[in-house]
Formats: C-alpha cells, structure tokens, sequence
C-alpha cells in the first residue's frame, strides 16, 4: 500500500497500538492488509506507518494525516502531530482521549466493535444473576453446598443504562428470552429495541421497578457515579446489576458493601475505576460478584478486523469528503 | 375433597415429601387444592392423605391406591403398601425408585417439570462456558487479573446426551443463538429440534468434533459412567462440559483431573455423585468449574404446581382407564 501511490503527496496514516494490550487488539500490517482487500480501491496510494520506537513514533507522527491508534498517551498531540485531521480510536470508550484532541481535529471511536460479543456476554451475565450463579460460584471455594432457588428469566424487567452496540445487542437477546427491555439513554425517545428509552431524570423512578440493571454507557461527565450508592439503594434487594462500559460508572466501592451486606442478588463487572484493578481493591472479596478483567465483550477473533472495517469505511468517506461515521462530540464526550 | 366423595369406596392418595429437601418441591395440601381448581371434577371424591409421622404414615400407605411421591425411601414398599396401583414421582429421575416398585404398580416420573427453568440453566451454562466464566471466577479469589477472549458462541456445536424435556428446551434456545446442535439418545433417530439424534455406540466419534456437551440423561445401567476418562480424553481441550442429569453419568474424579491439568476450558456442575457433595470432593478445588447444589433446573415458583399439573392430568387418566403420561419403564429405568 505504501508504494503504490501515484501523483500528489501520498496520505499518510500512523498506526499506534497499546504495547500493554493483548494482541486481539492490535493493528498489524497483516490484519491492515486483509482489511483492505475487503474494500477495494480505499487503501490505495496510502503511507502506512507503525513504528513502535519512540523516536521512530514520533518521526512518523509528526507526518501524520491520520491516526489509527488504541490506548495511546495523546498528551502534547497538537504539537506532536501537526498535520493531524482525523483521530480514529479503536477503543469505543475515548474518554481518555477526547481531552487532548486539537482543535479542528475530527476523532471517531470505534463503537459497533463490541456488539456481537457484547450482547451475547450481557444476556450471559443477566442469566447469571436470575439464575444466582453468583451466590454458587461465591460457595465453592468454601466447599458450601446452599441450595438457590430461582424462577424463569422470562417477563422479568431490565434497565439497559446506555442504549449503544451492547445495550441494543443485549436488547434483542433480552427480548427473546421474553424479558421486558427498558433503556436509559441521554434523552428520552421511542426506539422500537426498547419499551421505552427514558431520559437520566428518570433514573429514579424506574430503579425500584427493575429485575436487571446492564450498565454500557460511555464514560462522560454525565455519567461518572450516575449509578452511586443512592441509586443501588434504590433497587429491589432481589435484583442483580451488570457493568460492561466504564468502571466510574458505578459506585464501586458502595456496590462492594451493598453486596457484602446482601443487599442485593449479585453482580457482574467486567470494568473498574482503575485497570488492572490492584489486589487491595475490595471487590475482589465482595461476595455474589462475577469478575472479568475487561476482556468479556471484546471478540478473539474480530476485534481488529471489525475495528479496520470501521476506519476503511470512514477512510473511503474521508477521500470522498463525505461524513465520517462514529464522530465523537467532544462537549459529550462520545 | 376428602368429604366430597359419594357413593362407593373413595380413591385414596397418599402423598409423601422429603422433609430434607426445599419447601419448593413440596406437596401440600393448599398447593394440591390450587391445582385441583386448573383440573375440574378430577380430584372430586378422593381421599388425600399426607402424614408425616412414621405411623399415621404407614396406616395411610397401607390403604392407599396411589402414592404421590419425591424423594421417598420406599424400600419394603409391596408389604407396606398391598393395596397399590401406581406411583407418581415428582422427581424426574427415578433410579432409586424403580428397584422398589412392585411388580404390577405403574409408576410414573414428573419428566417435564424442569423444562423452561432447566432449559435457560443449561443455556446459561453453554454461555458461561463459551465466555470464559469458569476462568474469571477461578481467578477472583486468587484477586488475578488475566484476561481470557472469547468469540461468540454462534456456529459452536453442542451435543446433547439425553434429548428430555431439558434437553429439547436447551436446544431450541441454542439455535436461536445460532449454534450447530446433535443429540445423542438411546436410539439414533431423525428429531426436528436436532441436526440429528445419534445412538449411544456414535459417542466417541462425535466427542472429538464438539465444543460443549450438555449431560441431562438419567441415570440407569446404560448411562452410568457413560462419560469417562476415555470419553473426556476425547473432547478438545477448548470444550466444555455441563452435567444437569445425574452425576454417576459423569466419571467426576476424572474430571477434576482434566480441569486441574487444564485439559478442559470448563465445566458446569449441577448434579454429584454423592449429594450434598462431601467437602473432601476433589470437585471444591477443582479449577474452572462452577457448581451449584442441585437446584438450578428446579423453578422455585413453579416445580410443585407443575408436578400437580401432571398428576392431575394422569389422575384424570386413572380414573377413566386411559394411558398413563411417563410411564418408566423398568428395563430402562425411566
């Protein structure tokens, strides 16, 4: 792809990966390749750059159109990379990165990554809470044999918090095991997936009404601690809450004591405010918690391919000079 | 309904609970009486008796035509009970029942109570087992962050031993999540639900070219020990297995085995060769496993009333000299 361009100064595009990440997130040349087969023409007279050296890093940087990066440090951007136009994140969560976008630079996340995975770990994990596995997997290790009884899954109620990939994924599952699906997105509206989706006042109101609560909102101002310990408090003792989107989210630690205190049925938490989360954290010994370490929603096998299929998408789009897809709103924050 | 009968000597029933086991599989009298109402005329001029004591228990179970019955030690059962016709479990499984039966009494087993509970554990379990959840809670008590990615379980193959009520219903929910599903019963034969039902001699074949097994046989001579160490050995080390039938169908001690040495992904375990499980079970320890104690198939809402519904149906069947429903047979033991 690099020596194929031809007539006027090639684009360059810089690939940045998370050294700290597993593979099944990284952008390689060869995964770069198979992607492009699968849209002809869109990758043609590019200059694809790695470089995992700093210094080779940050020639390269400094030459970039665009950015293809991952769980990068963007502090110092608009003066690392000054031809920068366009940021496009394989992460759909950039809370992280929205901070040091330059002006007049357009970033896109990679939301839509997750949905397959996603949906189905989400219908995993509210099957999990009806079905009490958290109480059986916090016995065995102490070799109790206490029986759980529970009841179908069908008709009980769940408050998806953040109605995107996941959510919507999680939505369509949810409804065929006959549960009733509510969400909770940043305005209130009618959405054919949800009975209803109802607007963040609203929270209040429909906590004590939910079976289920499945967290996939984005990390934003909005949103950090909109689950704290007045809204767990609001929820029926019998009821179990999921997070698959950002640790903050919550209220970790009154989630901690809720659980401990057997306040509510269970929960399960692939994100935490801090990642890895360190030993001393007190979730680790909550009782009636499922534990990931945010890995559940993310797909082995298609991760990166879904994640290049999104940027040569808007790759096509940014030659074209049509809308790219996935825009972040920087005052949102997604 | 004991005072209503008129007219000839009145049917008595004898119902007998496990005062071991949960209240959800009880029989009681307010719950026969509820079910009574969904089954008009049929229980009219009966005797019903319970009798928890020893002697007014075996005064009751000399008289009595019918017993109704769950986890009841019926050894002696021809001299304690002369006057008997049919036995009605409201256990699925019976093998403990079968030897006790005297020769010309009918007995009948509540298959067909687990199967929208049972169905949605077993979906769960599959799920669990593609997601990686034995591993995740393996680790959390260890306070080990190690990510394991997964991809969805769409296009996985399933086998199912024991193609019941259990079975059926767990496969229907695999399909609709898109997973290639092979039965394996007694006999090989072509099923709607199942890409195909293979006989018992087509086992190790099979083993080698599935991701998960779901066990939900009885057990009898010929499902004892069907699974063991060959069999195990057999499956990829990426597959999972759950056992929601009778635990002796599994070789547990070799599975244990394989779990510790890593040689399976995981397993879920409703059901144990001795139950409660002793704490000397090498199962508590064994890594990637979750358990729970005999319950997760069982709807705590609906096990007893939809046993009723099957005894007030076969009731309605005695009386007017029709075919009873689930009929064992001993040859078979079930």
């Amino acid at each position: 792809m690099a020596k194929s361009g031809r007539g006027g100064a090639r684009l360059r595009i810089h690939v940045v990966n998370n050294a700290n990440s597993a593979p099944v997130y990284h952008v390689t040349e060869e995964k770069f390749r198979a992607a492009a087969k699968r849209h002809p023409g869109v990758a043609k007279g590019i200059v694809l750059t790695f470089g995992t050296e700093p210094e080779e890093r940050d020639a390269n940087l400094a030459e970039a159109e665009i950015l293809l990066a991952g769980g990068f440090n963007m502090t110092g951007l608009a003066a690392r990379a000054p031809r920068l136009k366009w940021v496009q994140s394989t992460s759909a969560g950039v809370e992280k990165v929205v901070p040091h976008i330059p002006p007049g630079v357009v970033l896109t996340n990679a939301s839509g990554v997750h949905g397959p995975k996603g949906g189905e770990y989400a219908m995993t994990a509210l099957l999990m809470l009806n079905h009490r596995v958290p109480h059986f997997v916090t016995n065995k290790p102490l070799a109790r044999w206490d029986q759980a009884f529970a009841t179908p899954i069908a008709g009980k109620t769940v408050l998806m918090v953040g109605v995107g990939a996941i959510g919507s994924a999680a939505a369509k599952l949810a409804k065929r095991f006959g549960m009733r699906v509510l969400g909770l997105g940043r305005t209130a509206r009618p959405d054919r997936l949800y009975e209803r989706v109802y607007a963040p006042k609203d929270l209040h109101k429909l906590l004590p009404k939910v079976d289920f609560v499945l967290v996939t909102a984005p990390l934003t101002p909005a949103t950090r601690g909109m689950i704290g310990k007045t809204e767990l408090d609001l929820l029926p003792r019998h009821a179990g809450i999921v997070n698959l989107g950002r640790g903050p989210v919550i209220d970790n630690d009154a989630l901690a004591e809720k659980l401990t205190k057997g306040e509510l049925s269970g929960a399960v938490l692939d994100v935490y405010p801090e990642e890895p989360l360190p030993a001393s954290s007190p979730l680790w010994r909550a009782p009636n918690l499922v534990m990931s370490p945010h890995c559940a929603v993310d797909d082995a096998s298609a991760y990166a391919a879904r994640a290049l299929d999104l940027f040569l998408d808007n790759l096509g789009r940014y030659r074209a000079g049509r809308k790219l897809l996935n825009v972040v709103d920087p005052a949102l924050g997604y």
